[in-house]
C-alpha cells in the first residue's frame, strides 16, 4: 500500500543532475551549498553532461559513468529531460528523485500529462520512488541534510514535528514562523504534485520514524484515500498526532446524488468525518495549526476535557469563556476544598471557583499565581491547566519562569500559558519559553481551539479505530419481510403498512392497518415524494383514500405523463419529531452517516451530523449533540422529551446493517424516522435502499 | 447627553493625590516619573498631607492649600479616602479625577456601592468628571501625558487611532503589541467601572477632537445604550470608525419573554445589530481588532465588496478564498482586458482571472508583481486590493518596498498586503512596512474578515443611520378593521377568516370563510398554541370544525381546568412557505426586528436574521440572505421560487407598523407569516401584538 520513502528522505549517496554554477536559477549551487554547509551529510556526485569539473569536483555525464550507485538524484534540469534522465539512472540503480521542475500536467497541459505518465510508469517497473514534482524539495533533520535550493533555510531546530505541505510557497514561511516560536523538525518535505510519493507515504515514513512524534500537513487533496486512512490510523497508534489544514474547504459536494445523504454530504463534511474517526486534528488557519502543534507537543493527553484557567485580566477571562462556548469546550468545576485554597491567594472580592480571575494585584505576587494554578492543576475536576502569560519582550522583564515550570513540575495534566494577543517572540523570548517548560499559545481562539484538538485527539486515541464488520450480509435479507424483521431487529421499526395496486385496493390495505393512514404512491419517477405531491397524510376513511390516491395519480401523470404507477403504501400514521439518518458509500473514503432534523428543512438548513461508519453509541449520542437544532429532541415548546435510547440505537442499527450489507448498498436512507416521547420508541416510516 | 472628557485628557494642572515615594505599591512615583519623562506638560502638582516635600517639590496638605485651580487629580490614594477628597477637590475647582483603586461596588461589595454612589452624587451635585474607578489610567499623546502608573509605557507611538478599554488588564499589553505592528494613539483609557464618565463620553470626545480618526474599544458592557447609538452616529457621520471588541458574547438574552421575538434575541444580536446599524465593526479577537485597525487606518473607503487578490502560493490563495466563503467576501471579476494584461506577466500556465496566483516565478520579478497588482487595481470590477506580502525579517532580505507602494500610488483603492502566518515584526519591518503605505496584516482569517469589516464600515457610512419615524400612531389603528386595513396597506395581508364564539359559531364562520379552514383557539393560557394542540389544520366541514374545537377545549382544559376560552379563530387554509417576523422593543437599545424561517424548528435552530429599526427594502434583502436556509425561498426541491418582492414589503411594512405605533407596542409578531409563489403574495396567519 505504501512506497518507501527511506532512500528520499535518508539516502547515502546523492547526485546533483543538472549542477552548474549559475543556471537554474541558482538553484543546482544553493543546494550544493546546503549539503556544503552541513559537512556533507551523503557523498555528494554532480551529474551535467556539458561540464566537467565544478566546485573542485569531477562533473559526470550520467548515471552509468557515475562511480556508485545513486540512492536521491536532486534534478534540477527542465522538465523535458527528466523522463529519459531518470530512466538512464533507474537502470544504473537508482532508488529515488527528487524534481523540482514543473510542468508535468498541472493546469491541464497534455504534453506534461504524458511525461508524468511516462514518469509513472517508470516507477511502477523500476521501484524508484519520486518526490514532487513541481515542489520545493525537503529536509531530513536528523542527518542535517536540506535539499533546498535556497539557503536563507539553514538553522531550522531539529525537532520532533514531520512536516508535509502539498502547497510549496507556503512550506518555507510556516517552517520559518513555526520555529520562532519553539517547535523543531524532524523531516519535512515539500510534496507537490505527489505523482508518486504521496501524503499517505511520507506520513507512514513519520510513523515509523523514531525521531517523530507529532506530523503537520498542509493538504489540498488526498490522492489516495484508502491509504491516508491506514497511514492515519497507524499514527494514531503510535501516538504521534496528525495537525492538518486543508485548502478547499468550500467545495461543494461532487455527487448529484438522488438521496437526501449524498446531497448533504459535502467533500469537507467527509473529510471531516474521517478526521474525527482517525483523530486527525484539523486546524482551521496556518496560524492555529502552529499553535496547536506547540500544545500537542507537549505530549499529555489529558484524562478528560475540563479546562482549569487562571489569569489576571477579567476582560481575559471573558473571552475566553466566549471562545470555550464558541467551540463547546468544557470548564471544569473545582472542590470546594480547591475553592478554599485558592480563595485567599488571590484579590479580595474575587471567586476562587474556575475560571479564575486572580486580580490585578498578583501580578506582584508571581509565585502566588503559581500557587493557584497548582492548585488548580491538583484538583480532580481539572484535566488541563491554561494559564494566562506572556513571554518577555525586553531584558527589564522580571517574570520568573518557574511560576510555570512549578506548575508543569507538580502535575502531569497538560499545562500552557495562553498569550492573549500575538506578540514578537525574540531569541530571549524562546529561551524563556524553554525554561518554562509549557508552551505559549498565542491568541485565544487559538488557545481554545489548541486544547479543544488536544482533548479530541485523545479521545480518539483512547478509543482507537473500530474496525467496519465484514460486508457478508445477503441481499435476501434487505428484501420482503426478511428485511422489515432486519430492521427491526436493528431499532428501525417500521410502521404498520400495507399495499394496493390501485386506488381501490389501497383503501383496502388501509382499512387492515387501521385509520388514520398516511398514503404514498410508489414509482420511479417520484423519488421525492413531497414535490410531486405523492403523499397525503390523516386519511380517515377508505373514500379519502381513494380519492387522495386518484389525485396524486393525476399530479405526477401531469407533470410526466409516462410515469409509472408500482404502487400505493399505505401507513400507520405516526407522530413525533421528525429526522433523517442516511448511511451512504462514499466513493473515496467508504460508509459514512448523515443525522439530521426536520423533514424538508434539513436540507437548506443543514442542520447535519456526519460519522465514518461504525457509529458506536457514544458517536450517535454525540452526533445528536452536534445538532444546533438538538433542542427540539428535549422538553421543547411543552411536548415531552424524545425517546434518545431509541434513536440511538436506530442510528446504531442503520450503521450496523449498512456496514454489513455493504457488498450489496450504495445508499439507505431513513427519511423520515419519527422519534416518539420518551419510551414510545421510533417509527422508520420510509426506509429506500440503494443498490451497488 | 455627555459629559465633557475634555479636563480629563486636556488638564492644564494636575495633582497627584496621595504622592509619595514609595507608597501605593510605587504607582505614585512611576506617575510623576511619567510626568517628568514628559517635561512636565501640565502643571503638576502633590498632595498628601502627611508630607512636606518630595521630588524637590512642595507636598500640599490638600487642595485647598493648592496655589493653583486643578483640572485633574490623579488619586493614588484607597478607595475609602477618595469620596472625602474628592469632596475637598471639588468645593476648590477641582473638574476632573481619575481613581485607580477598586473597591466601588464591584462585586457585590455593599460598602463599596455606598461609596460609589456618594461619588456618584458629587459628580452630579458639582460637575466633576471622573475617569475609574478600577481602572489602569490613561494617556493624552498629543500633549504627552502618561497618567499609567508604569514606565514602560513610553515611546508608545502618537498616530490617530484613541482606545477605550473598560478591561485595564488587557489596555496596555494590547497598545504594546498594536504600536509594535504599525498603530499609533491619540488618546487611550482604561475606563474601569465607568462610575462618571462611560464609553459614549469618551467616544464622543474622540469623534470631536482632530487628531483621533478611529476608535478602538473593549466592551464589556453599555451603561448607557442610547447615549452609546448617539456617540456612534455621530463618529460615523465624522467618518471614524468605531473598533469593537465586546467581552460576553455567550450571555443568554435576559428577557424570558412570552414571544418568540423575546426568546429569540439574545443580547448579542441585539448588539450586532446596533452595531450593524451604526457601522460599529465588531471583531472577533484582540488580534482581529489589531489587524482591522490597520486597514481601517488607512482611511480608504471601497465603492464596493469586490476584493481583488494576488499573490505567489497556490495553497494561500485556496485559503484566502475558504475564509472569503465562509466570511461571504465577494471576490471581484476582472474585464478580459485585463486578464489579457496580467496573463503573459505571471507564471505559463495559470489564469489572469481574479484571485490571481502569479506562480513562483514571479518571486524573482519583483515589479512585475507590482505590475500584475497595478492591472488588478485599475480594473473597474476590484474595490479593494490584496496582496500576499511579508515583512522583511533580516537585513539580506532584497524585498523592495516600491513593489506596494507603486500599487498604492497608482489607485486611490485600498490596498493591503496579506502575511499568510503571524510573523514577528522588528524595527526595521515596521520600517519597511512604512515605506510600502500598505498595511501589512497579519493571517489569512482576519485579513479577510478586516476587509469585510472595512466593506460593511463604507456600506454603513454611505447609508448613514436613518431615523425613526415618529410614534405618533393611534392605539385604534391597532385594533379590529383598522388594524387589519393597516396590515394590508403594508402588506401584510390577513388570510380570510372569521369568528366563533362557541364550536358551532366556529363551524358557521367556517361556511361563510369557505373550506377548507385552520381552526384556532384564543386563549390567554394557550399563547403559543401548538405546544397545547390549540391549532386544527385543513377541516373540510363544518362537523369537522365543531368536533376539532370540541377536543381543543378539553386538551387545554386537561393541561389547566381554569383555562379560559375566548373564542375560536377560523381562517383560510393557506400553503407556502413559513417565515416568522417579529419586531419588539428592546429595553435597552430599541425596537428591533428578527426575521426567521421555518414554523416550530426557528426557536431550536435559530435560523434568524436581526436588524434595528427601520428596514429598509435593502435591510429585508440582506436579512433574508443571512438565513442559513435561505435557499427554502428559492426554487427549493421542485417548489416555484417564493414571492421575495412580497416579503421584503411586509417585513418594511411591519418595521413601519412598529415604528410609527410603538407608543403602543412592545412587541409585534407575525407568526406564520406564509410567503407563497412568486405573484401569489403573503398571508399574514397570525399577528399577535402586545401591549406596553
Amino acid at each position: 500500500m505504501f512506497h518507501s520513502a527511506e532512500p528520499f528522505f535518508r539516502p547515502k549517496t546523492v547526485a546533483i543532475v543538472g549542477a552548474s554554477e549559475s543556471g537554474g536559477g541558482g538553484w543546482p549551487r544553493a543546494i550544493y551549498e546546503n549539503l556544503e554547509f552541513a559537512d556533507f551529510p551523503a557523498e555528494v556526485y554532480l551529474v551535467n553532461p556539458r561540464r566537467e569539473e565544478l566546485w573542485g569536483r569531477k562533473v559526470y555525464p550520467d548515471f552509468a559513468s557515475l562511480p556508485a550507485q545513486i540512492d536521491l538524484a536532486l534534478t534540477v534540469i527542465p522538465a523535458e529531460f527528466i523522463p529519459d534522465v531518470l530512466k538512464d539512472g533507474a537502470d544504473n540503480g537508482l532508488k529515488s528523485a527528487l524534481i523540482y521542475a514543473a510542468r508535468f500536467g498541472e493546469g491541464g497541459d497534455d504534453v506534461g500529462a504524458k511525461r508524468a505518465d511516462q514518469l509513472r510508469d517508470l516507477c511502477d517497473e523500476t521501484g524508484l520512488v519520486v518526490c514532487g514534482p513541481n515542489c520545493m524539495g525537503a529536509m531530513s533533520f536528523p542527518s542535517n541534510m536540506l535539499f533546498y535550493p535556497a539557503t536563507r533555510i539553514r538553522g531550522l531546530p531539529v525537532g520532533s514535528t514531520g512536516v508535509v505541505f502539498q502547497s510549496g510557497g507556503t512550506f518555507m514561511f510556516w517552517l520559518q514562523r513555526a520555529a520562532e516560536r519553539g517547535l523543531g523538525f524532524s523531516y519535512a518535505v515539500s510534496s507537490g504534485n505527489e505523482l508518486n510519493l504521496d501524503l499517505a507515504d511520507y506520513i507512514n515514513f513519520l510513523v515509523d520514524d523514531k525521531d517523530t512524534k507529532m506530523i503537520a500537513c498542509m493538504v489540498e487533496g488526498i490522492r489516495r484515500p484508502e491509504a491516508f486512512m491506514e497511514a492515519a490510523r497507524r499514527a494514531l497508534e503510535a501516538e504521534k498526532p496528525i495537525v492538518m489544514i486543508k485548502v478547499g474547504r468550500s467545495d461543494a459536494g461532487k455527487e448529484a446524488a438522488q438521496s437526501h445523504t449524498g446531497a448533504l454530504a459535502s467533500d469537507d463534511a467527509i473529510l471531516q468525518a474521517v478526521c474525527r474517526k482517525y483523530g486527525v486534528v484539523r486546524c482551521y488557519s496556518l496560524d492555529e495549526m502552529m499553535e496547536t502543534c506547540l500544545l500537542l507537543n507537549q505530549r499529555r493527553w489529558p484524562k478528560g476535557p475540563n479546562i482549569g484557567m487562571a489569569g489576571f485580566s477579567g476582560g481575559g477571562k471573558g473571552l475566553f469563556l466566549d471562545y470555550a462556548a464558541d467551540e463547546g469546550a468544557v470548564m471544569g468545576r473545582l472542590s470546594d476544598e480547591t475553592v478554599a485554597l485558592i480563595d485567599p491567594i488571590i484579590d479580595p472580592g474575587l471567586s476562587g471557583q474556575n475560571p479564575i480571575d486572580c486580580g490585578a494585584g498578583i501580578a506582584y505576587r508571581q509565585q502566588d499565581y503559581s500557587l493557584v494554578c497548582k492548585h488548580l492543576a491538583a484538583d480532580n475536576g481539572v484535566d488541563i491547566v491554561a494559564m494566562q502569560g506572556q513571554l518577555p519582550t525586553s531584558a527589564e522583564d522580571t517574570t520568573d519562569a518557574t511560576i510555570f515550570s512549578n506548575v508543569f513540575d507538580a502535575t502531569d495534566k497538560p499545562v500552557m500559558a495562553y498569550v492573549r494577543v500575538s506578540q514578537n517572540v525574540s531569541a530571549a523570548g524562546l529561551e524563556f519559553q524553554k525554561a518554562t517548560k509549557v508552551p505559549f499559545v498565542q491568541g485565544l481562539p487559538q488557545a481554545v481551539r489548541a486544547i479543544q484538538g488536544l482533548v479530541k485527539y485523545t479521545e480518539a486515541m483512547n478509543k482507537g479505530v473500530l474496525p467496519l464488520p465484514e460486508a457478508s450480509g445477503k441481499k435476501e435479507s434487505l428484501e420482503g419481510d426478511a428485511f422489515e424483521a432486519l430492521l427491526n431487529d436493528n431499532g428501525l421499526t417500521p410502521p404498520a403498512s400495507g399495499f394496493g395496486a390501485t386506488a381501490q385496493e389501497a383503501a383496502s390495505a388501509a382499512a387492515e392497518t387501521g385509520f388514520p393512514v398516511v398514503l404514498k404512491i410508489v414509482s420511479p419517477q417520484a423519488s421525492h415524494k413531497t414535490e410531486v405531491g405523492g403523499v397525503a397524510l390523516g386519511l380517515e376513511d377508505e373514500a379519502s383514500v381513494v380519492a387522495a390516491a386518484e389525485e396524486m395519480t393525476a399530479r405526477l401523470k401531469a407533470v410526466d405523463p409516462k410515469a409509472e404507477i408500482e404502487e400505493f403504501l399505505v401507513q400507520e400514521m405516526v407522530s413525533g419529531t421528525e429526522v433523517i439518518l442516511g448511511v451512504r458509500e462514499d466513493l473515496q473514503f467508504g460508509p459514512f452517516m448523515v443525522v439530521g432534523l426536520g423533514g424538508i428543512l434539513v436540507e437548506a438548513v443543514r442542520d447535519v451530523s456526519f460519522r465514518m461508519l461504525p457509529v458506536s453509541p457514544d458517536d450517535a449520542q454525540e452526533m445528536l449533540d452536534e445538532l444546533r437544532g438538538k433542542s427540539i429532541l428535549g422538553a421543547f415548546r411543552g411536548a415531552a422529551p424524545r425517546d434518545i435510547d431509541a434513536l440511538v440505537k436506530a442510528i446504531c442499527g442503520l450503521s450496523d446493517i449498512f456496514a454489513s450489507h455493504r457488498n450489496h448498498l450504495a445508499d439507505l436512507e431513513v427519511n423520515p424516522l419519527i422519534v416518539g416521547a420518551e419510551g414510545e420508541g421510533v417509527r422508520a416510516v420510509d426506509v429506500r435502499p440503494v443498490w451497488r
